[in-house]
């Protein structure tokens, strides 16, 4: 029985470890640097092995996505609910910004980065389509979630992620560090965007 | 009279021309892979040419950067202007946007790249805040230059910012076209995004 469970789970581990090699080599060497060959060589196995799973670097790469993806949706939601849409939408919005900020490659790598081709053949889209959907979800409880309002759903999702999608860069980025901006500016720059946020959606619906 | 000028024009010409081969190798092979060697190749030059004008791969990345910012700058100022501020805001917004779309290799180096320390140096931060300040010289027509208004300006310059580059990012991203939105919320999302950042300044100032 043990020997039959490692025959099971060698090559699941082997599938899974790839993922994490893979999210190494392209955190230190970047994404145009991801060969099968420099996973295998960082999991210490034969250049083959990584093929038994992945017919390519590009399913490799789509996979990372996926998983990015997933762990993304489910990082949402797992935020602190609120009845009041508002306020879940708030709780949402800094749920979004706090996953940005602690995986910064991860976050990169699922709205920067070109999809490979082999990403349809995966359902890439699936996990990425879920993920916006918990913000849909969101705009429904607040709009309704009547045929009419399904534009005004989605244009309103649309201008709600670039917002949080917006914050996330400006703050991450390097660049705000180095302006002549005072700290207690940007202290306050991400409490003040989502307020503003807050009164587009309120004041237009 | 020909032979000084090009024994002073040809240094200045190099000195150009690493800058055009290096967002060239940028754009083809990622900037984690940009040296000094490569753009020599690129140009025909030897090897130790670009080290006449850039001491290191980082202050010849770092001045890329300048220029980038230099650049927008320049085009943010080319703007479409209105006396009136919100309409100016607006057409500012816009600019941005066609900027981001149209040249996405600059706009990352500008806003997604990781500082070379050669950048403090070169005074990166100087075009930097020349680029910021055109937006702030929008905001204090509309707030006023008052003491008073200073941090209102720039919190509202960060919360503008944010937005604009998150729909930069967000419309100019993969992930969008991937996902089950109808073309017409599409090629209504900016508009509307645009318009809610304008009632969000309005309803709250």
């Amino acid at each position: 029985m043990p020997r039959k469970k490692t025959e099971v789970t060698a090559p699941m581990a082997l599938r899974d470890a790839c993922i994490v090699a893979a999210q190494e080599v392209i955190a230190e060497r970047g994404i145009e640097n991801l060969s099968l060959r420099d996973v295998a060589r960082k999991l210490g196995v034969s250049h083959q092995a990584p093929y038994r799973h992945y017919p390519s670097r590009d399913h490799l790469l789509a996979e990372v996505m996926r998983r990015c993806f997933q762990r993304f949706a489910a990082h949402l939601d797992a935020r602190r609910r609120y009845e009041d849409p508002e306020q879940d939408l708030n709780s949402l919005g800094l749920q979004y910004l706090t996953y940005a900020q602690e995986h910064p490659l991860e976050y990169r790598l699922m709205f920067s980065t070109t999809w490979p081709a082999a990403a349809l053949e995966m359902d890439v889209v699936g996990d990425a389509t879920h993920a916006f959907d918990v913000l849909r979800g969101v705009l429904k409880r607040m709009h309704g979630d009547s045929a009419a309002m399904r534009e005004t759903v989605d244009l309103d999702a649309m201008y709600i992620w670039s917002t949080v999608h917006g914050l996330a860069g400006v703050m991450n980025s390097q660049c705000v560090g180095m302006l002549d901006i005072k700290a207690s500016v940007l202290k306050r720059a991400t409490r003040h965007a989502m307020d503003r946020m807050g009164v587009g959606l309120r004041g237009a619906g």
